[in-house]
């Protein structure tokens, strides 16, 4: 009785998660040696570097020698975060490395919107508009629209499905209003209020309206539901990931500091694995890029699979004995 | 398409798991402390204390005086662990106090039976048959049928589902056999070995077996697996949980030290409220009594909700804005 498929796309966004959050200052090398080393576990995407304004993160303020540094490895799409013009050009003077494109980004709770962008939601429309024109002119395609706090909001509550859906419409008239292809709808769940439920219900609302673009999960675990709602997504066909190794990252936005940070990539990835789903991506070699995280931040990382290990190791030795 | 239960028995194990494994020592006053705050969050079943040998595990060795210093809550139902005659005998000397009632425990894994308990399957039979004599004769009923490492073992690999339901029938039949009625079937994923998959083929041969007694899961969160795969559970129908406030606990006897505990009772608790479940508890004051079991056992614990907290009050907050 479910859709899973066959395959799912990982994207890891740890390195950038952790490094605009954790107090550091942690040495641009360690940055570039976490990434090398996720570089190496067979994912194919992985978000490089933030280009924000080093003020306001201080944490990528080296975000070009982040980018300079790490090796390529074929076959991996390198991806970046910016929020205006300014971080548009940023990333573009790496465009050898990085997979360049823009997204249409909007919120499911205009509260959030105006917290954090200081925008209601038609200014955030109008904002996008904009942002697209910027993209094109740099010759840049946007081809995916995102939505923010798509399942609730620590300043406004509860988002209810047609409320994400109501936000989500419009990001894609805008889209279709001006000619874009949208590959992928992102449905973040930006302060950990998604439960298995709301994904069942809001990802089934967004699958009958909207069943071409490849449909991705943002989850935050602050609540301990992530593997839960990741899993409710995998049952109604969700084939695409956002995840952090370790479970590196949290909510700089939320107002809520001791929040765990995103789904644990190699929980993702175990799950995954253990439902017959083909990840791409070699568990014992990301446990290991999830201590070198663990001893790069300096604390404890949330992931239960980081001290519990995989189920490999021991299938392996009671087959041997 | 799924049967999820109106509402669900919790018993609360995090006492007992978590002073049979935590350094220490603890002072009893303060375990005692901690039984009596989880007495007033609605819990209806707590497990006030394990009746082991001291020389095995002396984080127990004061449990007649944790017994006899908690304030008994009416309502609620305090249990105790014992693996022998004397133990037994422990717990009788507080029947006043503890709801006692015997189990037959087999294993899912022989090599786990062999290397925990110096046993084979019929061995292990064979002693459960002495036990259950030994409880009759103290006037006490076996009700209760437990299956450990149900989903895998760290010794001998995967428990397939059905090995594990043979491991039940004997039971079940020695049960039989000894006219006793089982009120409730106890799956235990002792080790960890549990994925939403596995925990669906299991519950649902059980079920159509043995659909009288109540089932409960006894999950392990050691990879990150728990909610979800309570979820799995809560899907079919599974109605009963053990739980463990903070994620306190884990698995001594596993040769896995690092290991994260039990599924936390308040991400349990989390789950059930927001699908509509009952549980009965008080989230926010689990909460806090999970914040005093993180002061007692000196360290941070696994759960995720210790910091990420309920929903409710953001709810209340977005609502009087």
């Amino acid at each position: 009785m479910s859709d899973l498929p066959g395959a799912v796309e990982i994207t890891e966004e740890g390195p950038r998660e952790a490094f605009q959050i954790e107090p550091g200052p942690i040495p641009t090398a360690r940055k570039i040696a976490l990434i090398d080393a996720l570089s190496d576990t067979g994912l194919k995407r992985i978000q490089a570097a933030s280009f924000v304004s080093p003020k306001i993160v201080p944490g990528w303020a080296d975000a070009e020698d982040v980018v300079a540094g790490i090796t390529p490895r074929p076959g991996v799409s390198y991806t970046a975060l910016w929020f205006n013009p300014a971080g548009l050009q940023r990333a573009l003077a790496f465009r050898d490395r990085l997979d360049v494109f823009g997204s249409i980004t909007v919120t499911g709770s205009e509260a959030f919107a105006k917290r954090n962008l200081n925008r209601d939601h038609a200014g955030q429309l109008e904002a996008m508009r904009k942002n697209v024109a910027g993209h094109h002119a740099a010759g840049v395609p946007v081809t995916r629209v995102s939505l923010q706090a798509a399942f609730g909001c620590n300043f406004s509550g509860d988002v209810p499905a047609a409320q994400a859906v109501r936000a989500l419409d419009d990001a894609m008239a805008l889209a279709k209003e001006l000619g874009l292809t949208i590959e992928k709808i992102s449905l973040a769940d930006s302060m950990g209020w998604a439960t298995p439920a709301r994904v069942e219900r809001l990802v089934g609302e967004v699958l009958s309206r909207y069943p071409e673009p490849r449909l991705s999960l943002h989850l935050h675990d602050t609540r301990g539901m992530a593997v839960a709602c990741a899993h409710a997504g995998l049952r109604m066909g969700v084939s695409a990931f956002d995840a952090a190794v370790g479970g590196l990252g949290g909510c700089p936005f939320a107002a809520h500091p001791g929040a765990a940070g995103n789904i644990a990539t190699e929980e993702l990835v175990f799950l995954c694995e253990e439902l017959g789903i083909d990840t791409g991506v070699d568990l014992e070699a990301l446990l290991e890029a999830a201590a070198l995280a663990q001893d790069i931040v300096g604390h404890v990382l949330p992931s239960a699979m980081i001290r519990g290990g995989g189920l490999n190791p021991y299938r392996i030795e009671a087959k041997a004995a």
